[in-house]
């Protein structure tokens, strides 16, 4: 072994970026071949039909009229109040459980499922996630010491797996007395998956069978990164009430990202919301989530709790602010609406697909088909089981046209 | 034990923020008294003589010039090239080590801090730091698990205790194979001691003299939150060209902060720069600390690291931003002055001060002398060994005037 300053558990191979390197080969292509000819699907942020990333009018209008001392301070290590106030109302609109809710600000959705996965398992223990999944919960498990072990998002009719789901659940549970499962859902990266409404039945009502036992510890985690572009109006969000009067042994927590929803990708702002049928579990998770923040960021962002603040408290600026951000989603439907049409027109295999930036194709060998669809000047991410097309980063008409491509180059393997 | 749902690691005691309490009863006194009438010396954030926070024009005036999509994108998670370069020069300025140097972005100091604490030291670790130092140190040691051991700042004379520094580093040293001193230096927070360079020099000799057994890895953190408003030129920045050319067991990382440099408190960015004779141990440095990057927050304010780059490549924002933060330097060097003076007319005893946002005054009874003070209307943090007067918040004439209270309330005690 080479000489090394670092602590063990922190030396880490130097891994090259799988989405930077294509999407650097596609920022290429458009130099040498002109945009138009080029279909970029790597970027996880929303474009307009020509490459440009969309930021909302009505965000950055009000962060630009903050005065500057206001974006200046210190925000509390809890985040403003007043945005903690509108992160609850807006993230659970009209679906609110009947529980013990805390909210606790943090550097965007990353850090929420950072502070719930150092604080809710132990080191070595085994966290629950779907086979399709956003690979830095690898990488924020890794760090601390914990292992992913995956269940098979789907069954073979294209739904939400439940029965393999309950079986890795009781195979960790049979060596674990504390379980953490990561849900994200609606709109999943990499799939566009949402879990519907009756599979949410379904695990919970196994997750409360589980939790008869009194000495496990059960804890959801629910990446929400994308649900401000799931379903139409809200109804993405009602199997937020089922969270109501869980046993206490069931800790339901959320993670909130402003990425997304306002377009404060690079702002860097999220929440990390926790439910629970007592009072004092919901408390000590605020304590526990506040010494967390303190020892690892002080503080978030106060002027993107600015602007989340005053347009929820402004009717003007909430109403200028939907209307932009449904103008945006209905394009997005527009769009992965051609992708799955064109590609049924083909034959060309895609999983479920309900919402969202992302959708997957399954396949065996991502890295080739990635490279031979390099040739072809369409850019994708190679994954671990098949490789993801952004349907947010392109155009509808590329939409519609790349199935049939894509087709052809993977009938070459 | 009542039930509970967190790790057991990662449950602590409810605490009320000593320093938020007595900062909301300075407010009360100034709604009740007006401000002119009370002296709000808890905060620490530099403020204008009004008691408004001072946020630099020049700051603002860039980050409200930015085009919305600069802002609102992902920066890459080491950060955007163009600021680790911006970061690189200013911070050396003519001082630069030779060595390999790397940097990356992180939220704050306090994320600096953390990856610093996370990546180099062992669970259990005892990290070496003096007796006065910044609270949150302990909250980032004892939330991963490492210990807080210190060594007196002071001697008798009121200079750096390199012999005490020296004792317990020793005492470390037998007992672990790894070791991490960190060094709040120059204008520490809370007493405003600045690092001598012979004292350096002393420090430096003994780490090497330690470094000598290669079965010991030696870590040097450097704390310089508080350097932008220290020295007159650039001359608080020497002694880190004494970095140079160390053993590659000693390696030598410096958390910096844009949050009192440029008055981005709130925005959250600073950067963690790692130093070595061993390009291999650079490397490794700039690898754990993207794996922590991505494991924590996936990356920083775009918006901010914008703002640091364009007044580095603009000779014009350059000149703007200097004028502004050296006027605001000289202020706060006027109002410490004035502090120092008043306060060894009356014998008041202060700590060793030399530059930045605090001093401190030691004294056995802290909690009680703050209370005591509240009825003259002077608000000061108490500390465990002292109360500390944040010279960063109040004017130059309350500065003149507090000595002699402070003095009178202290000898009742």
């Amino acid at each position: 072994m080479t000489f090394s300053m670092v602590a063990k558990h922190a030396k880490w191979p130097a891994k090259a970026d799988a989405i930077f390197a294509i999407a650097g080969k596609a920022e290429e292509a458009i130099k040498k071949y002109g945009k138009e000819n080029v279909t970029n699907s790597t970027l996880g942020a929303l474009m307009d039909d020509n490459g440009k990333l969309i930021a909302f009018d009505s965000v950055f209008g009000v962060l630009k009229d903050t005065p500057n001392e206001e974006l200046s301070a210190y925000a509390p290590i809890a985040g403003m109040p007043e945005y903690l106030t509108a992160v609850e109302e807006t993230f659970f609109a009209g679906y609110k459980p009947q529980a013990h809710i805390r909210v606790v600000a943090t550097p965007g959705g990353t850090g929420a499922l950072k502070v719930a996965m150092w604080n809710y398992t132990e080191e070595g223990d085994e966290i629950l996630t779907s086979d399709w999944f956003w690979s830095p919960y690898q990488t924020i498990s890794e760090e601390a010491g914990r292992k992913i072990t995956t269940f098979q998002l789907f069954s073979e009719e294209g739904n939400f797996n439940v029965a393999d789901f309950k079986e890795k659940f009781k195979a960790i549970l049979n060596k674990q007395d504390r379980l953490m499962a990561i849900i994200n859902t609606p709109a999943q990266n990499p799939t566009g998956y949402s879990v519907s409404d009756e599979e949410w039945d379904e695990i919970l009502d196994f997750v409360k069978e589980e939790a008869k036992n009194p000495d496990k510890k059960i804890i959801l985690l629910v990446d929400t990164a994308y649900i401000d572009f799931a379903g139409v109006a809200d109804e993405r969000r009602a199997f937020f009430t089922k969270f109501s009067n869980l046993p206490e042994n069931i800790f339901v927590m959320a993670a909130f990202s402003t990425s997304k929803g306002y377009t404060m990708y690079g702002l860097r702002l999220g929440a990390l919301i926790g439910m629970s049928s007592n009072v004092e579990i919901a408390d000590e998770f605020r304590v526990s989530s506040l010494h967390s923040g303190r020892a690892n960021w002080s503080n978030g962002n106060r002027g993107a709790m600015v602007v989340v603040s005053e347009i929820f408290k402004s009717k003007e600026l909430t109403e200028a602010y939907t209307k932009e951000k449904n103008q945006y989603k209905a394009m997005l439907r527009k769009r992965a609406d051609a992708f799955v049409e064109a590609s049924n027109e083909v034959g060309l295999e895609l999983l479920p697909y309900r919402d969202g930036f992302f959708v997957s194709l399954p396949c065996d060998k991502p890295y080739e088909i990635s490279e031979a669809l390099v040739e072809k000047n369409i850019f994708m991410v190679p994954l671990g089981k098949g490789i993801r097309f952004a349907v947010c980063a392109v155009s509808e008409d590329k939409c519609r046209k790349a199935p049939k491509i894509i087709k052809e180059v993977m009938d070459r393997f």
